[in-house]
């Protein structure tokens, strides 16, 4: 088999054999293949596409490129969630404690964040005494006990999608929806769940601008895991604004724990019941989203959802008093308003220039050397739809030092819209399995 | 500016900016681009194309990585032409001495032969004593005196191109027709002739298969010449089998003094004349092809083409009495024939397999390193619309041994089709220049 011949193949829109990709994705891991091949055969998949057999076979290689999870320690269905990311999502903060209380085994790998959109682990360790770093036989004995744990990922889970995506990633190959969905699922496959639950944003504030594009992506995601044999549930959720009301690490726990004890902002609470009704089903504790979305409910009426989040802190190093003790969270030096320019509706407020003004208040990074200040972000007093005075603050800006927070307020400022009036979207914007695609609960397209 | 950004753009099908374009052409000369991004590029430019301002710009920047050809020391319009390339094509060493007998200065920066088609340095190589390794000072008297003279290429004529051209050959870029006008353009550009008449070959033999590609590679190579202020005459002619009868170095020489004589093949005599016309008309010693083409004939038949060509080897250190002796150029040891193995007519002479077995004898090289035997290659004795019978010579092998002999007559069996009936073209089949497109001499499209 021949490289150039497979790089041509494809720049003429013609369709791999599985030979062929599993040529490339070794060669790839293995070295024979030099990167500016590698770069112009990602262009040609990037123009021309991948047929939905190429593009299962391309994520099976690329998961069995590395180190596969083992989870047969759980008994029945294993399901895991994934979300494609934006400024201020914390779901994974909330939705874990939910859906163990109701009865699912959350057994949950993280990644830290890098760029504008912050990571759970960060959040996590925004909590005082907080540990992601557990041994094996600890994240196991907490799922046995307690249904739930989370861990930062240390096995080194499909090499070839690290290589890939560095390469993509100065190439100008990222925006391609078979490698999109294909870097996602192959970590997702090796990662060991049965069913998998997937949020893909869509948005001005997401990666994914359009519905067609974001609808297209579930849909891919979701063929890919039916041809390996896992369950996929694609959510598309509206992204047009950060989610909830707090960005930063320390103020998005704080929010989480809100929400769980069902004070949380409406859009994210939204957010949080969907995706837990999707996984309940996804495990077979539900028999349809109502049904879940009802023992979501009561998990937060009854505490007991908040209970499992407090359990969970404790059993990873965590206090657990800083659920009813917010000042016991790490807090900003620096405090400003950021106020309104005029009188008039948000239309619109920016996801790329939230995220980039929370890394100017140190409550991201762009580096994976840059330090994080815990304490720092921003809450936001009114968000789309809201009727704002001139003069009314429109957030709150927390940095470690003034100029930071000078720095932040000035981005953040740049990151608002007003107009006369604003349309505010549902959350769910679409759902999609492998039987069809539904716009709405009740019509299936 | 951005590599990434400027991938992006073509990747999206935009057009890019003259300083975009040059920038991109600098960091590959200089360094600062790795070649996963200028490969990455290539394939965006193979699939998506480049509008003609962009193209023309390109080949600017291409032309101006290296060093410039000063030919201020000619007197006039100064024309330089090209060949696409081909199995048998000794076209300069006819034109070259019939145009310069015609008044038409001839200055000639040829290359030696890598692959399937031969190169003329090495063709003129074959003649004892010949050498193309002329100082800067013989090569301007020979042609103030004479008007004809031919050098190795020993300036760094158009690095970028060197560079590109490594990279498209690896992966799977080299089929772009705005990247291979560039290319070529570069040179020209570089060697800085007035005027250039381009032959594109067209046909099974060819790089170009198609009439409609070859009509467009002539086209854009046009419009590159005029958006840089030179005149392009465009031609495309037939290349369905190897051109002429002789393929090999000191046969070729040997059928290029016989069609100085007036005795060549048909096919490869009307070429020469086309092209000698366009450079005559180029060069304006003839108000038109008619004219040309007579002027061309006569000097024939009056023998002063010939006696130009005499001129032309001795003073490059040849000896000119091979024009009546062919026993002084080299010959090969082995000589084989290849039979028909059945009746009909010829309806194909596959050029890359006639190139493969002109390798196979020694008549050309595959890597730089290899040795070419001078007095190897083939006589082909039918061609295209011949009816053969079975058993009939088709054509004389030379090898320099028994075992190279069979290989390429193994091979060369492989290069011929029969049917029953054929149908012969004509050697022009379209014309080009900045007014538009002929594909007979009488009707413009």
């Amino acid at each position: 088999m021949n490289i150039v011949e497979i790089i041509e193949k494809k720049r003429d829109k013609k369709e791999l054999t599985e030979k062929e990709i599993r040529f490339f994705i070794s060669g790839v891991c293995g070295g024979s293949i030099p990167d500016y091949q590698i770069s112009a055969f990602l262009m040609a998949v990037c123009i021309n596409g991948m047929s939905d057999s190429e593009i299962a076979v391309l994520t099976d290689a690329m998961a069995k490129s590395g180190d596969s999870v083992d989870l047969s320690y759980i008994e029945g269905i294993k399901v895991d969630k994934h979300s494609s990311g934006g400024v201020g999502d914390k779901t994974t903060l909330v939705v874990a404690p939910m859906a163990a209380a109701c009865g699912l085994p959350v057994a949950k790998m993280s990644g830290r964040g890098l760029g504008f959109s912050g990571g759970t682990i960060d959040k996590l360790e925004s909590i005082p005494g907080f540990r992601t770093s557990l041994s094996e036989e600890e994240f196991i004995r907490f799922i046995k006990r307690d249904k739930i744990a989370l861990m930062g990922q240390t096995k080194n889970v499909a090499p070839a999608d690290k290589k890939l995506y560095a390469l993509r990633d100065v190439t100008g190959t990222v925006p391609s929806i078979p490698l999109i969905a294909a870097s996602i699922m192959s970590k997702k496959l090796a990662c060991g769940s049965d069913s998998i639950v997937l949020d893909v944003k869509c948005g001005s504030g997401a990666f994914m601008k359009s519905l067609d594009d974001a609808v297209l992506l579930a849909q891919k995601m979701v063929t890919i895991g039916e041809r390996n044999g896992r369950r996929v549930y694609g959510i598309v959720t509206n992204m047009d604004q950060p989610l909830g009301n707090a960005v930063g690490n320390a103020l998005e726990v704080k929010e989480a724990v809100e929400t769980l004890k069902g004070k949380g902002p409406k859009d994210f609470t939204e957010l949080c019941y969907i995706i837990g009704s999707y996984m309940l089903v996804a495990g077979e504790k539900a028999k349809d989203t109502d049904e879940a979305r009802k023992m979501l409910e009561a998990s937060v009426s009854d505490g007991s959802a908040l209970e499992k989040f407090r359990r969970f802190v404790e059993n990873q190093g965590g206090d657990p008093s800083i659920t009813e003790n917010y000042g016991l969270l790490p807090s900003a030096a620096v405090k400003k308003v950021l106020i309104s320019p005029c009188e008039g509706v948000i239309s619109y407020i920016d996801g790329e220039k939230t995220g980039a003004a929370a890394v100017s208040a140190k409550a991201g990074r762009l580096s994976k050397t840059d330090k994080i200040d815990f304490g720092s972000g921003f809450v936001l007093l009114a968000k789309i739809g809201d009727m704002v005075e001139k003069g009314q603050p429109l957030a709150e800006i927390y940095a470690p030092d003034e100029k930071s927070a000078e720095e932040a307020e000035k981005r953040l400022s740049e990151a608002y819209s007003f107009s006369e009036a604003a349309e505010v979207k549902p959350m769910l914007l679409a759902y999609t399995d492998k039987e069809g695609i539904y716009f709405d609960k009740n019509k299936r397209c």
